[in-house]
């Protein structure tokens, strides 16, 4: 059943995201937009165990080759990439082939990297089977590997041909990495969409206990939204910026702490409650705004871990090697209200210095 | 000195074609195109050796680093690919960088893949040193590297901000590869011009004698010519694969042949010969035709090289694994006229077969 069906237009190409329930089970959602005789499913072992069989029982018509990448982040690399690449070539794949990225935002980044680099670029399809890419790594286009000096130092924009996000595949999800999830959803909230925001207050629990409606409201107005601002600026160059709300804190707590402890989205939710209040200290924020916010966090089981909080010291180097500090001016993105952000170089260094000495010594979610 | 400025324009870019002489000794060709603080030359030895001292000097302003990769086809890999990856990355280039490829098309379709894939897209300019490259393929985006089996397997369409011909980095260019590039400035005549084909019919002596004028009106009308095809149809998907004339046959001899025994070149004027003397078996060009095109060709010093003229069957296999033949239909570009050229499938394997078995026993070039 499709919940919502939106479609993003770029210059040539337009992008169809469905959201809804037992998408797999219809033909007409998937099939329509694959466009040679050839598919190459890119997949893992923990993904592939639940879908991978319904999923090839759909393509029966075509040549359809599967390749199983190992799990986590770390191996999102140049070498697994080739490996896909080889595959392709290995299989005798058509520039007219097909691309499926079957998995998380690791699967999704790297599969529509090959995608794009495939004899100057195949059809490419997402399949996100998690929470955090089926409401943001799936839609926009952004594709990735890591290099042993940073995250997403290779990649290019290419927009699959169509996301498909079932919200029957977060049953089989880490409980963890669902709960992580839920920090990009609060995020499009407080980025764009005041309505949205209240919405999430009411139905935290709703969606805690993965209720479908609620869920697929939740998937498909994060997915419009993004597409929305991606829309107006592909290329990343200015408004797509708000989107990174809480991102440049929580990059410094994952670079502060060993991979798996903290998950990106738990870092993202720590960021969220830091720009949250240093917005508050500028005077944008209301006392009240701030306590509904941390509020909402803590309802969604966010902030909760237990980890590293650098130094102010690191937050700034690592602030400085991601851009975000550059010849002593800020960049960061922070409210103005609950509904709107902005980039704003407004804060000093020292002030932001000082903010950050603050919030270590009392712990950053205590109100 | 300019003598022509051309601007491609595509979706949301455009791309300045500068052609003309001493073009590095002014600063308002190249210097505006340059967006950032830093770039990063990629050249090779021997065009080193003559170009990279007056790039530098006019790069004071920059943080100017440089790579320097091995000459030839055989390192346009992934292994060269990563090594200017590395370098920006060790020399802490910003996504505001730009890469200048400085070198023939092997330097311009690595760069080219390189700068389009450091972080998601960086600036970059083509200053191509060889005829081939001034010609043809610096001008519309493709970019490459080979895999082990095969030319040109990854890569994506990605444009430069500028292109600049300098006829003066021909006088160096070994007398063998200039020669070789004058294949690509008759196919374009004989593609889409008959009127440059009048012209080079006139000038060709002028042209071999590295005259001035006449290589500026010569490439600055190749690459009109290409802009304008190249604008109709930037991802490749159908008229522009009239551009490849003499490219199929060619590929097969470049195949059947050791690196460097036939360039590039040399196998695209024996291609152009074969595709001649079959659009004159359908009726479409008339003897009168062909002897032109031969004439011209031999004027030119082509089809004069030694190498292994391939089997009717290597031909054929060739073609299939460039996909030219798939499942018994034959994609090949021939000639209406002097400068009407046309994609057909109006020729049988069997008839393409018997016409090879005859040219191979007669000699390509005999009339």
């Amino acid at each position: 059943m499709i919940y919502q069906s939106t479609a993003l237009h770029f210059d040539k190409q337009s992008c169809h995201i469905y959201v809804g329930e037992n998408l797999l089970s219809q033909p007409d959602v998937l099939i329509p937009h694959i466009t040679g005789h050839q598919v190459m499913i890119v997949t893992q072992d923990t993904i592939a165990e639940h879908y991978l069989k319904p999923l090839q029982a759909l393509l029966s018509d075509y040549q359809c080759d599967v390749i199983t990448l190992p799990q986590g982040e770390q191996y999102k690399t140049i070498e697994q990439w080739l490996k896909i690449l080889d595959a392709l070539i290995a299989h005798n794949h058509e520039r007219s082939t097909t691309l499926i990225a079957l998995g998380g935002g690791m699967i999704g980044d790297i599969t529509g990297f090959a995608a794009a680099c495939y004899q100057r670029g195949t059809n490419f399809i997402q399949i996100p089977t998690s929470l955090v890419a089926q409401v943001d790594a799936a839609i926009g286009g952004k594709t990735a590997v890591n290099h042993a000096t940073g995250k997403n130092k290779m990649g290019v924009i290419y927009q699959p041909s169509c996301v498909i996000s079932d919200v029957n595949f977060l049953k089989t999800l880490p409980e963890r990495e669902f709960i992580a999830g839920l920090a990009e959803v609060i995020k499009y909230g407080l980025v764009c969409d005041a309505t949205f925001f209240v919405w999430l207050e009411k139905n935290m629990s709703a969606l805690l206990a993965k209720e479908n409606k609620t869920l697929q409201h939740a998937i498909a107005t994060c997915a419009a939204l993004k597409a929305q601002v991606v829309q107006q600026d592909e290329k990343d160059l200015g408004l797509r910026h708000i989107l990174n709300l809480g991102h440049t804190f929580g990059h410094a707590l994952e670079t502060a702490n060993e991979y798996q402890v903290i998950l990106h989205g738990e870092a993202v939710a720590i960021g969220i409650a830091l720009a949250t209040k240093l917005s508050a200290e500028l005077g944008w924020l209301t006392s009240k705004d701030v306590t509904r916010i941390l509020q909402l966090l803590a309802q969604a089981n966010l902030v909760k871990t237990v980890f590293d909080f650098p130094s102010a010291a690191d937050f700034i180097r690592t602030m400085r090697q991601d851009k975000k500090i550059h010849a002593g001016k800020l960049n960061l993105i922070l409210l103005k209200s609950i509904g709107v952000a902005v980039k704003t170089s407004q804060v000093s260094e020292a002030q932001l210095m000082s903010f950050l000495e603050n919030e270590k010594k009392r712990g950053v979610i205590s109100e």
